[in-house]
């Protein structure tokens, strides 16, 4: 059975916001070629604090978007990658965040002209 | 020129902010059809507030996602429409309202076992 995002009671509303966060949509485009380390990660996502970083992985491994694979190294080597699930979320996390890469110079010139 | 939603200094993320919030996201597809008034958009969108509708109305209108039309009737009518940036926000919110229906179970499941 299909979600209703319309319908309060339904949980299609808590994932709206898991998806909708801004540091979820980074990491689902940064997991898009394959596993990374927490470390490459962080640097490819500019201005996320290891904390928020750290936070929004745990987040979306209990949703079942991503794994954590632990390799027994030393220092232990710690990867994350993306489900079948989080793989099905590329598509359409791309298309907004391409709408909005592209979009940005109009909603930045509305975003002047309303208070300006 | 583009945004680049990886730096952490480009205003995209401030746009991905706006539009991943879940009301924002509901507030597109309910106006996709053409403009409603408060009180529509408040029953269509089941569980929010008044005052947060409120909020997000007033944002949405100032990053030019939307218009705000008042008729000179008594009571005064107020009408709410999609301006041609936000329409063109539709197609991949939609893509994201639709991965959010169709895989709410797999979420949840995901959710469930993770924490039982």
């Amino acid at each position: 059975m299909n979600g209703d995002a319309f319908d309060p009671d339904c949980p299609t509303r808590l994932i709206l916001d898991r998806i909708g966060d801004k540091w979820s949509v980074l990491v689902v485009l940064s997991l898009r070629d394959g596993p990374r380390r927490f470390t490459e990660l962080r640097d490819a996502i500019g201005g996320v604090t290891p904390k928020v970083l750290t936070q929004t992985l745990r987040a979306m491994a209990r949703d079942g978007l991503l794994t954590r694979h632990v390799f027994a190294e030393v220092p232990p080597r710690v990867e994350y990658e993306l489900t079948p699930l989080g793989q099905s979320l590329h598509a359409p996390i791309q298309a907004v965040a391409d709408w909005a890469e592209h979009h940005v110079n109009e909603v930045m010139a509305a975003r002047q002209s309303a208070t300006g």
